[in-house]
């Protein structure tokens, strides 16, 4: 142990501040069906950027912005020198989507830093928490932007030059809101990174747990599906003489969904189908599908993807079918020592846990490749998330925080050993 | 064999003559892929109503307009006081549309007047050709428009009324176009009704026969399916715990499929499918389903609907999936009397014929209510109809052109025997 740390007790975070966090951010972007439209860059998110900026400065935090606006408080520790364990996740939300998705990541952080400082504890890194820009991709794409820019996995230039809908660029975007900052992306480096997140799926709920601990992100790939069949009067044309677009889809809706089921925890999603002409009374001539397709394994994924092609091939007895991949996404896994440290501070606060793999993406896949990376899940209700509805309590938003904190000491006291 | 009727040789149509026409008219609203955009009552539609307005006058025809502006001009027969054998079919055309479908039937009906007129040939009846109003249904709904007023299907009031997309109303278009007439639809009765068609389906060609002796048609059953499934999250949402609403459409798009192989000949086309979302990597919650179920019997629709709603109701096991009936024609079949004199006419022409029963809708269907009512088929290459690319040859089109002109003599032979 290094001089200066002691083994005190660990602080405990008060659930009712960090709630009243939650109903505060909220108002930023609020809508009547009790969610919230933040698309990242707007005026809401200037509005809940500033509360962010306001409550890290009360807490003595050093505030820095850099080039795609990524915010990082930086909270002292014994080494000025060390670079510090980060927090964070994100403030965007998707059009009409919920309070926690993100937010509560970014919360956490910043409640974790009042219970350290209320109780005079000072770890022996910096910590830091961190509001990524755009993880939702909802208005400038793509998904997981700043901490994608902070990764070098997007360069700079080309990120402050993507446009949105209206045409309006990430740059002039940031400019409008007072939030491109001088520092450039991905200069200063971490000890590690946590982030705690709402699940967006129903697992733990279904099995009753109160954390997730996440052992890495699903691998994820893209797939766009041509069917190209003959469009025909529905009235005179034999079903034996029939080349339908959508019977061919059908089928790979369904060689799709039992792909993934043989292929268990992989998921295949067939999302977005478009028919044409699409008119009740003429054989559908041509049908697109997307395909969305993860699994925590590549070996799953490649199984998965050379299944679905195979269906594909059987499609063209009917029509010209064809399918391209257009995005892929390698799984992450977590850092061991993140995921081990996790499940003991689940354990130490007397909470039940289960091992997960992450189905969504998370600025934490990006964090991964540059430092040792974990995160934190707690129950979503119904396993609803860019959902109005999407939920969870206070009590399971105060277990996940004290964990991550739990979780913060228990890093820093590994890496100082 | 009535006074003044003699057995002379039956007059041979004029090919050349015919599809000069088929040219003629094919300027009125011409696209410049070859096909015609001639939507009811508009001034396309117009000036083709002057073409053949005027082509009837020159044989000395008697032209009257009735009040939904079906056209019908009169060709002088022995016996002025016997109702008209008429021929007919439609001058409109889907939205780029081809040059045959209805146009053939109005010209080729032109052509059998020209012909008898030529060879001196005066039939015991006076003849009809008939022009109905907006067959087709593009702009106004519902098709067979002027038909079906004129069978009382459609009261004159209710049809006058009906509006475009552009708030006109049928009476307005009339207007503007001058064709709004004097006499009350239906007023004028049939010794018997004949229409010569193309297949606008692939049976003829695929199997070499000049000839369709058309039987009856299909009746119809419209259905709307509506599935309720739950919109998930694609990465965290397991397959085991899904409420996919795209699945239980492919599977009902494959039953639908199935039940009408079973039926044949049967068959049912699911043409339209929106899905909601409809976003790559969202669970759909929800999918709408448009289906069309076509059988020459009502026993066959019965079946059909029975197992369909089966279908559904496995469905209910994974959403709430709904089926609603929205619109039923029972099956049509034409008069025993000219099914067989289209039948003896083809062989005495020489031509090779088969019995079909028709997959689409036409005039002739509301015409049986009323009179003997029969159907020639041409064959349509590819099938192909409602598309620019329709088309029968010159020489297909004369082989229907002669057994229609055989069919109106054998016809009044019969009902003067």
């Amino acid at each position: 142990m290094p001089p200066g740390q002691t083994e005190s007790p660990v602080p405990t975070i008060a659930g009712d501040r960090l709630w009243d966090d939650v109903v505060a951010t909220a108002r930023f972007g609020g809508t009547a069906g009790g969610g919230i439209t933040r698309l990242a860059l707007s005026e809401e998110d200037r509005q809940v950027r500033d509360w962010f900026a306001a409550r890290t400065r009360d807490l003595g935090c050093e505030l820095s912005i850099d080039a795609i606006g990524n915010m990082l408080a930086l909270f002292p520790g014994h080494d000025a020198t060390l670079p510090p364990i980060a927090m964070g996740s994100h403030l965007d939300t998707q059009p009409l989507g919920g309070r926690f998705d993100g937010i509560l990541g970014v919360l956490a952080g910043l409640e974790v830093l009042r219970a350290l400082k209320e109780a005079g504890c000072l770890l022996q890194r910096p910590l830091a928490v961190v509001n990524w820009t755009n993880e939702e991709g909802a208005r400038f794409s793509p998904a997981m932007f700043g901490s994608s820019v902070h990764a070098e996995a997007l360069s700079v230039d080309a990120a402050l030059g993507i446009r949105d809908r209206d045409g309006t660029t990430v740059g002039d975007a940031l400019e409008a809101i007072g939030y491109r900052g001088a520092e450039a992306p991905g200069a200063r480096r971490f000890a590690a990174y946590l982030e705690l997140h709402i699940e967006q799926g129903p697992l733990l709920e279904a099995e009753h747990r109160d954390i997730g601990i996440v052992t890495g992100v699903q691998g994820l790939r893209w797939f766009d599906i041509e069917i190209e069949g003959l469009e025909a009067h529905a009235g005179s044309t034999p079903m034996g003489r029939r080349r339908d677009a959508l019977v061919v889809a059908a089928e790979l809706v369904l060689a799709a969904r039992d792909i993934a089921r043989r292929h268990a925890p992989g998921v295949i999603t067939a999302g977005h189908c478009v028919v044409s002409p699409n008119s009740r009374n003429v054989v559908p001539g041509r049908v697109r599908l997307e395909i969305d397709m993860r699994h925590p394994e590549s070996a799953g994924l490649e199984a998965m993807e050379a299944e679905l092609a195979a269906a594909v091939r059987v499609g063209n007895d009917v029509g010209t079918t064809s399918m391209r991949r257009i995005w892929a996404k390698a799984p992450v896994a977590f850092d061991p020592r993140c995921v081990a440290a996790i499940g003991r501070s689940a354990a130490a606060c007397g909470l039940s846990a289960v091992e997960i793999a992450s189905g969504a993406g998370h600025d934490a896949a990006n964090l991964a490749a540059l430092a040792p990376t974990g995160m934190i899940f707690i129950p979503s209700r119904d396993g609803l998330s860019h959902n109005e509805n999407e939920y969870s309590t206070p009590e399971q938003c105060a277990r996940g925080t004290q964990v991550l904190l739990e979780t913060v000491i228990q890093i820093d006291r590994l890496l100082s050993s």
